[in-house]
């Protein structure tokens, strides 16, 4: 047996711990799995104290995390801290500089920093890992790198942050509004105390761009990611949708377009037939569409100590069984340039909202303002309510572009008898 | 760039025609994955002249399969013709002894000989590649040895005959009876002119023995696996089964149980609500439950040209980047050996179906015989009929083992007010 791997851990929070556990009740099995024995042979960590529940006694610690990433007696470091800058990016690059492999779980840090770790990790001809960065324990990373790498990628989608999932399907099944369901989520640790990440899309969009750097073979661009999140969400969109035969989930989505690849965090409807609109609760869900294989689906959990460690141990077991793929599937001088894309030219259906003054001539307003872009109306609910009180008015169109879009739902929010801004979801065919 | 990998291919029917299209279109972007170009330099296969949509004018040929597998400038043999034995093991044997990495699509040849050829492969130090035979394009095979590799897997079960799902999808959808939806399926080519080995749960029983020894690490036992298919599920079944919030699917199950690992292909009602339930038509679905990750659960297309080539370049893919995982994810002398398992003792809740004239006393009867077994009702359905006219009676049960069902159904089949074999479909929780 070749010797061990030699295990470096910096941040011993949820999923250091998890790896910790792991490691701990697995050593046989990964010893039998990839010939090599797995040490931790070095920890770093704020508190030294916690009870973490594994004996960290014969492990040398480090109050310092980048003194660990250059030290010369371990063969990978795991970068468990978090955040896209400072100490965790320190970390990671001391790591390479040193040339040793890196695993992390960070999505932050390669959503900003991604393609130019690649080239350093490239350089030093050590492994970044970060399967544990996207979707938790659902192996998304390798799938698309390896298992599906015989396709061209079309398109791909998932649904990425489960606290928004959590949400969104707490929402649908108890009527209840996003603030009060939001509120329920921290209560039982689904959504963090400031959960702007999480509701905004912020996380979502970091996924979405490690994915579609790997998918496409570009450089990480997060910057060009148009992101929307949950909070304009309403109960009374949630039951119209479900009226209309969709569930609406935040998706993360990346497809070619014209030359480039848009990439797009938004709400989106889908019918509730397709395997997406199923995935509930805290999962996330990924599809790939390649151009041979078709449509692959992978749902499990996003999120926690047992699913992130999954994805940490499945970097390393790649690493001690010697692979050197390339950070994002191909060398990283030949990932293409990131051209910067708009929302602008998209097309799609839409669902629109209003809420009107129930009086004489006000679908005729909004029929004309839609008519005057170009769009065509594909269904419209109106219930009979009692005159001049407010009623909500739906429309879906046919497919149309955001600037149609933007401009029909400008004119029309100036007018006297709507009394909010309309509200919008895109209707995604899938 | 190292030298490019000259590959073999045994048999161009669908799945070759399949691999050699993904090749010719994706020669560039293979090469900037691996790093290594791929050639195909020799083809075997029964008609020579056959227009298969690709130029084979420079590609040497071999009438003989088994001569191209002993070729010194091949390396890398695809064994596509197929079959438990024969030409197929022996092409698949002479490649490995010429130290030849070999990729199949044949999941009756590895479900028969799995173990003896892993052995073969470690002894010469080469790739055995199968992610073709389970699943199709579905990554599962790397998803269980790699992504997941960090799990012990608790029970790993899936929707892996197309044909079957095909069937009992349109069956559902039309409320028609099997052999006509057979006709159907047969018709569109979804179903073979001999359709024993799809519908009788043979080829999902192969998949499973394959999943069962890369899951849980023991030796490919195919003799262990309890095997039924659905040619006995009829539309009453599947309606009264929507009733009670199930669906029927074929599932192939192996899990860990007493020491060995029980495996079994049968007909389930799993509640509509499970996402496997949800996985329609000639889709496959696989899931797998780690103890640390959690269910994962991946979907897509498990047969057609395109989705097995691009399974077979994936094993190929793998082989150009140097891999040299063992067959099975463990070194084959480790696998623990076959021991036979038998359904007898297994628990589950039953649904039981039975015709029976409309007269007084039937029911007190049945009831009394499940009670004598011990046999706890969860719920009956029956609904009025004219006096002395057959009606059907159904039954769901509370857990229970196969032995106890197995003899209160001999009793009610002996009654006289019982006109046919009840029918008893095992209810799984998923």
């Amino acid at each position: 047996m070749t010797k061990p791997l030699r295990i470096g851990i910096a941040g011993l929070g949820t999923v250091g711990a998890g790896t910790l556990s792991i490691i701990e009740a697995h050593g046989k099995l990964l010893a039998a799995r990839c010939g090599r024995e797995f040490h931790v042979t070095a920890v770093s960590a704020r508190d030294r104290t916690r009870d973490r529940g594994v004996d960290l006694s014969a492990v040398r610690w480090f109050d310092n995390a980048v003194e660990l990433a250059a030290d010369s007696e371990i063969d990978v470091v795991l970068e468990l801290i978090g955040g896209s800058d400072g100490i965790a990016k320190e970390v990671v690059e001391t790591a390479l500089a040193n040339g040793k492999h890196v695993v992390t779980a960070n999505k932050a840090l390669l959503a900003h920093h991604g393609t130019q770790l690649a080239r350093a990790a490239e350089d030093a001809r050590v492994y970044l890992g970060y399967e544990a960065a996207v979707a938790g324990g659902i192996p998304v990373i390798k799938s698309l790198r390896e298992g599906l790498g015989g396709n061209a990628i079309d398109r791909v989608y998932g649904i990425l942050n489960g606290t928004c999932n959590y949400i969104l399907t707490a929402m649908r099944e108890s009527g209840r509004d996003f603030s009060e369901v939001l509120e329920e989520a921290q209560a039982l640790g689904y959504a963090e105390a400031d959960p702007s990440f999480d509701v905004d899309g912020v996380d979502a969009a970091h996924k979405l761009a490690i994915l579609t750097a790997l998918a496409f073979g570009c450089e990480v661009d997060f910057d060009s990611v148009s992101v929307e999140g949950i909070r304009e969400i309403s109960a009374l969109d949630i039951a119209y949708a479900e009226e209309l035969g969709y569930r609406i989930k935040l998706l993360g989505i990346a497809q070619q377009s014209e030359g480039a690849v848009l990439q797009r965090v938004h709400p989106c409807m889908v019918a509730k037939e397709t395997p997406i609109a199923n995935v509930e609760g805290v999962f996330n869900a990924v599809v790939a569409e390649g151009d041979f294989v078709g449509r692959i689906l992978s749902e499990g959990a996003g999120a926690g100590a047992g699913p992130t460690a999954s994805a940490v141990v499945a970097d390393m077991m790649d690493i001690a069984r010697g692979s050197t793929l390339p950070t994002f599937a191909i060398p990283a001088a030949q990932l293409a340039p990131s051209k910067g894309t708009s929302m602008a030219a998209h097309v799609s259906s839409h669902y629109v909202r209003l809420m009107v003054t129930d009086r004489p001539g006000v679908i005729a307003d909004v029929a004309a303002a839609l008519r005057d872009e170009e769009i065509s109306m594909e269904a419209m609910l109106q219930r009979g309510h009692a005159p001049g009180e407010p009623v909500p008015v739906v429309i879906t169109t046919h497919a149309t572009t955001q600037q149609h879009i933007a401009s029909a739902l400008q004119r029309i929010e100036a007018m006297e008898a709507v009394l909010e801004p309309p509200r919008m979801i895109r209707i995604e065919s899938l």
